[in-house]
């Protein structure tokens, strides 16, 4: 909290973004991969997400700032201040998108820094260190199923063997198209960013949740990032004529599959109405066999998520759910399988930061919410090497990954203002 | 009952069918469509269908049977007895199957009526009345979704409006291929039988369910053909992002979706053990949108199958499911709109020929139970214009439409002797 006693260079207030020239371009983005009802599709290293990377790199030396891109295609624009020696601010997100997805998810967070950051170079605001404006690669798991690519290899956390088998619906490697811009296993460290060079991370990000929107607030200042334990639970029973196959002898997968499908909701509403540690817990996806009218399922596979922002809650949790399916299937005499996925730990945001911004929003008068992130973002990758921050602004009706996804203009103009103001108070912040 | 008192004619246990025989024309049968795992694929009206009808005709010409083919490729092989103008006593099935089916759903009822009448006119046995073998063409509902098409128009069932829906997967309109037969609106009635014509009918066919198996009893006798009610429980709720979206804030249309189905085999067991008429409930299929594991499911689309052998009983049951999913929407504020898919009524088969069935096995020595049919059969139609029975064999495992589909050889013949001894009886019973 050394910012926060000391004296801080000028106070900004005065000093305001640019919101025509931030919503035109964040526009000119979104017109990239726009397909039906306004959805946008910017897979990454497809030829969409290729130009959307160009056209930030065109805006970035309209503004003169120093490019870099690194060999991955991260690209950091830099504006150096008074010491250029001196570890960088960074603020920034990712460009690429899911499948039919929306405007604002990512392209907010570069463009609302890239924003800020030139409404402090024309002001020729003066500051102890160098600024960086950063579009991560590959945010989005849709394509190879491996999220916040650009940011795990700046942060040194790729491990080689998620990358083995990272291959997109139509075959394509994920490892190849690293080959092809000079990427292998034996470089991969080339690609992380030597901690020391950096000050803080700044991420502004739409919230894609409703806790904004329902309690009425503009901005929602996050303190941790909530992971997510994933793993498939399959239901095998016995297939049999729908008409034929009286009650009491039948296997059914489904049924089972719908007690456990309830359990979950049940146990996850309990734990977080008890517990600190707010807990979600979903079935997205299942598969059923044979899948038709008249037969009983035989065979079911659950897609279970389960996240929190305690490690320890959401592994008791998710235990609890392994073991009421094998009861349930041990009292219908079927059998269940566990297959894990991915299990991963709750990422803590720095707290000095956090206060930094309640401080900033407090002093603005900015209606603002303390909250955990329910989704991942690049910050998680880069809270690991460096002091990290994410503010969120409302989504519509908390749809995000969808044509519908909707940030308010003005919202994603203020949570640019904010993270405008906190650049520039972390930039002359002698910490 | 008029046949038990009376004198019967001779007494035929000494007949026996030729069981290498009916067993070469049944595995003759099955080589046709022959797939993948031993599967079985003979959609109605496919080229391996219509070869299998081929193979048959030849199989009645051998026997020196009178063929007739109807328009629509009934086939119909007579024996006609000492007074050929009385009327005759049917015995038959199908030959088409589900897509990858097995070997013995409807050709045993076919092939196995062929080798009694064979039997019968081989050893001369003198005979009141005809007797004759029919194939019945599109029983199973794969292709059009329209099942027992054939017997269907023989017993001039057939509603015109069913017809003009009934399209396959390719967009083959069942109707054109009816006009290309010569089958149109106006003539379906053509294609009816004069029930005058016919004395009884009889259909051989696997239990393609556990009971006979689980019981260890050779034979089952049908008291009625249970009937389905089919509708689908459409829950429309909210899709959102499995992470960020609080358990309390949810519209998950999955979880009201679960309820839904361990309410249907909760309300199907209690009424299976209080009421006389078995009832059995299933939910087969879903739809899941957006189906990933990421997203809370915004609408899930339910398929469900309601039988009984009464009507009142599935009436019961199925409206309590529909105000139950009413109830569970209305709770997690979130819709339901119920699209009914088909209904129809059970169908009770004759009982004096259930009693002369009973009768032949006790002679025999035979262990039957008596017992509903779960799944639809011709004999549903054609119990509306003659009096129908059924004689099951045993599916190993309950299992049918499915390439493991299997019943023992000694099964297949005992069923073909005791539908012998059944036509012998009822075609020199006076009534």
């Amino acid at each position: 909290m050394a910012f926060m006693a000391k004296a801080l260079f000028p106070v900004t207030s005065e000093l305001a973004i640019n919101k025509r020239r931030l919503l035109r371009d964040l526009n000119a983005i979104s017109r990239i991969g726009i397909g039906d009802h306004g959805s946008v599709t910017r897979l990454v290293f497809s030829i969409k997400e290729l130009r959307s990377r160009q056209l930030l790199i065109h805006l970035m030396r309209q503004a003169g700032l120093k490019i870099h891109v690194d060999r991955i295609g991260n690209i950091f624009a830099r504006w150096n201040g008074h010491n250029p020696k001196a570890p960088a601010v960074l603020a920034g997100s990712h460009l690429d998108t899911v499948v039919q997805g929306g405007k604002f998810d990512g392209p907010v967070g570069v463009i609302g820094a890239l924003e800020a950051l030139r409404t402090l170079k024309e002001n020729k605001v003066p500051l102890r260190c160098p600024v960086e404006v950063v579009c991560f690669v590959g945010e989005e798991s849709s394509r190879f199923g491996y999220s916040t690519l650009g940011s795990s290899l700046v942060a040194g956390e790729v491990q080689i063997e998620d990358l083995t088998h990272a291959v997109d619906a139509h075959g394509t490697k994920l490892e190849d198209i690293l080959a092809s811009m000079g990427i292998y296993r034996d470089n991969l460290a080339s690609l992380t960013r030597d901690p020391s060079t950096i000050k803080a991370y700044l991420e502004l990000h739409i919230e894609q949740g409703p806790i904004l929107e329902t309690k009425g607030k503009k901005i929602g200042l996050v303190t941790s990032i909530a992971a997510p334990t994933r793993f498939k639970a399959v239901f095998t029973g016995q297939a049999d004529h729908s008409g034929t196959t009286p009650m009491e002898m039948r296997k059914d997968a489904l049924v089972a599959a719908a007690k456990l499908i309830t359990y979950i909701e049940e146990v996850c509403r309990e734990f977080s109405a008890v517990e600190k540690g707010r807990i979600v817990g979903t079935v997205g996806a299942m598969k059923i066999e044979p899948g038709v009218m008249n037969a009983v399922p035989g065979k079911v596979e659950l897609s279970i998520d389960i996240r929190s922002i305690t490690a320890e809650a959401k592994d008791r949790v998710a235990s609890q759910v392994k073991d009421r399916a094998a009861e349930i299937a041990r009292a219908r005499d079927i059998d269940v399988e566990i297959l894990p996925i991915r299990e991963e730990l709750p990422v803590p945001l720095n707290e000095e930061l956090l206060l930094l911004t309640k401080h900033i929003c407090d002093q603005n008068g900015i209606a603002y919410e303390v909250m955990p992130s329910g989704a991942g973002h690049d910050a998680m990758q880069m809270a690991k090497i460096t002091r990290a921050a994410m503010i969120f602004v409302p989504s519509k009706r908390g749809i995000s990954h969808n044509p519908s996804e909707w940030t308010e203009p003005e919202d994603i103009c203020l949570g640019s203002q904010v993270l405008l103001e906190t650049m520039i108070r972390l930039a002359n912040d002698e910490g």
